[in-house]
């Protein structure tokens, strides 16, 4: 590409717009689709019952670019995610492109080909796009947004409202690494050279969790509000409590240490390679076998279990503490690390 | 809504966010998919053979509010036609918003409900969603992101790669409408009280015409780069040239009046609101009185014909002018009106 910068022009609707998604966007991620030139990508018709799952998710993070991953990586993972916690086999993404007049290209075809790449990794195509330029001071390099189309098959339904006393709770592995990540990125702090994001696309292993653990009742991703937001909307969805415990919980040392030294609390830091099960608990050892046997589920752990309600209290998730009290976890209130995804 | 203007704290993932969501944006256009709280939206099975049509837009325009409109009606009429012209019927919308802190609430309000009146009348619905909020000076008060999902009949194909010589050319009414008045809104100047953008939601427009002329081609809508871009593409996918006559062609004089004096070309100029329609000579008048039976094709016109290219020199688009010559219709080159959608 001979233009150093994205400039107004590229979305002109006119030359340079086809210059840059011919020699950008199409050279970084083409697919049949993108290639016909249509305003809509066909897609073949679902098997006879598959119904559909439909997410979305916009990027707005910085830095751009940040241990383990940049926006691109996120903006696959993130969506890929979404559509995966339906039991979906994610097939079809969407890529909308906000870039500022003045963003480096050859940073734009890293971000590109790490899209790639990790579409790759997941097995979806990028099949539909758009190209939007604003000008210099009116945006912050790149936002990306991304949606995904997948298919559930007959019979599977999931769903936070149908966690139920006496359920196990699954977690991944680790906690809070993509959060500490950026926020230590952004800062110039250095905690540790073994923190990084954890972003990664989970569809594989939800998949294996499925086929070992069919009564799952649902996934969830603690992406931003970390597991705190998970647990507390899954709690209020099902009319439920949720008991976790704090010894059972994996979390890296380096990134344990960040959030005492910064006084967040590591159940409110956003991740975004992690993900909730909640299953009954005679298929809890499966489930975990299965996310174990993944790559991405190296540190999973069974994390704690659902309860009843106590109906004067409202539905309530605590933490177990290595002391042997219960202490309430609360949903994030305000704002902890802005543009964290 | 207490919050007067938009707050980092209602990106965040937690309580603040929940409170956006609740009272705005599902009190606005909120669905049974969206009430069910999960990570994506679980949608019906197709009906067997119904392929998908998939598309994604982001808006950027400003000014957010103008003669016609605002964000919130583009965002959802310019996905449901991008959607539309694969011949799908337009089911399901996402809706990505990207604020800036400091967006007043009350303007985000009026976006989300002229959000919830378009898809109305479009009859589609908004199922998934996703809120990020950028810190001030870094977006530009609000971007809307949709992506939309539809289902193809069998044997349907519709492609801009179908368009063979003796086609006949058709537009849905006038040209400009938009662009003229993002611009005129933009800059204070006030060319005529009757200037107001074009922004409609065509599907049903498309299903009379295919109705009235099943054998169409291909539709596009000529939005960023005008009908120049839209029958350049054209001529470009199916390999032949696209001559339309200057006389055949709507426009309302006021807007053109404001093309001659600021020196646009009209077949650059944006639209939101128009449809062309390439087919079989035999169906074109049939297509045209379906256009005309609806309230946005009132003004539509057979505008020109499909002619094959000549080897030596690509393909091209030509204008006959009034005064019987002809000329080459070039794509725009560079910018026009920045961020017009």
């Amino acid at each position: 590409m001979n233009d150093q910068t994205v400039l107004l022009g590229h979305g002109s609707g006119g030359v340079m717009m086809k210059r840059i998604i011919d020699q950008v966007f199409a050279a970084s991620y083409g697919s049949e689709e993108l290639a016909q030139g249509n305003d809509a990508a066909v897609l073949p018709a679902p098997e006879p019952g598959q119904r559909l799952a439909f997410s979305t998710d916009t990027f707005v993070v910085t830095p751009h670019f940040f241990p383990g991953g940049n926006i691109g990586r996120l903006a696959v993972c993130g969506t890929v995610n979404d559509v995966a916690t339906a039991g979906a086999q994610v097939k079809y993404l969407s890529v909308g492109m906000v870039l500022e007049e003045g963003f480096p290209m050859d940073q734009l075809l890293e971000i590109c080909q790490t899209i790639k790449e990790t579409a790759d990794e997941a097995g979806v195509h990028v099949v539909t796009g758009d190209t939007k330029v604003v000008n210099r001071g009116h945006g912050d390099g790149i936002y990306i947004n991304t949606a995904g189309v997948g298919l559930i098959p007959q019979g599977r339904n999931l769903s936070g409202s149908l966690c139920q006393p006496g359920d196990a709770i699954l977690l991944s592995g680790t906690l809070g690494d993509h959060g500490i990540t950026i926020m230590s990125t952004r800062e110039n702090l250095s905690f540790s050279a073994n923190i990084k994001s954890d972003a990664a696309p989970l569809n594989h292993l939800i998949a294996g969790v499925l086929e070992a653990a069919p009564d799952v009742r649902c996934f969830r991703d603690p992406t931003r509000g970390g597991i705190a937001s998970t647990l507390n909307e899954l709690a209020s969805q099902s009319n439920t409590d949720m008991v976790i415990s704090e010894d059972a919980i994996p979390v890296n040392p380096a990134v344990m240490g960040a959030c005492e030294m910064l006084g967040y609390d590591i159940l409110q830091v956003a991740n975004e390679g992690k993900m909730v099960c909640v299953c009954p608990q005679n298929q809890a050892q499966a489930a975990l076998e299965a996310m174990r046997a993944n790559p991405y589920g190296l540190d999973a752990a069974i994390i704690g279990h659902v309860e009843a309600s106590r109906p004067d209290r409202g539905n309530k998730v605590f933490l177990e503490t290595a002391f042997g009290t219960r202490r309430i976890v609360d949903m994030l209130v305000g704002e902890q690390l802005p543009r964290i995804c």
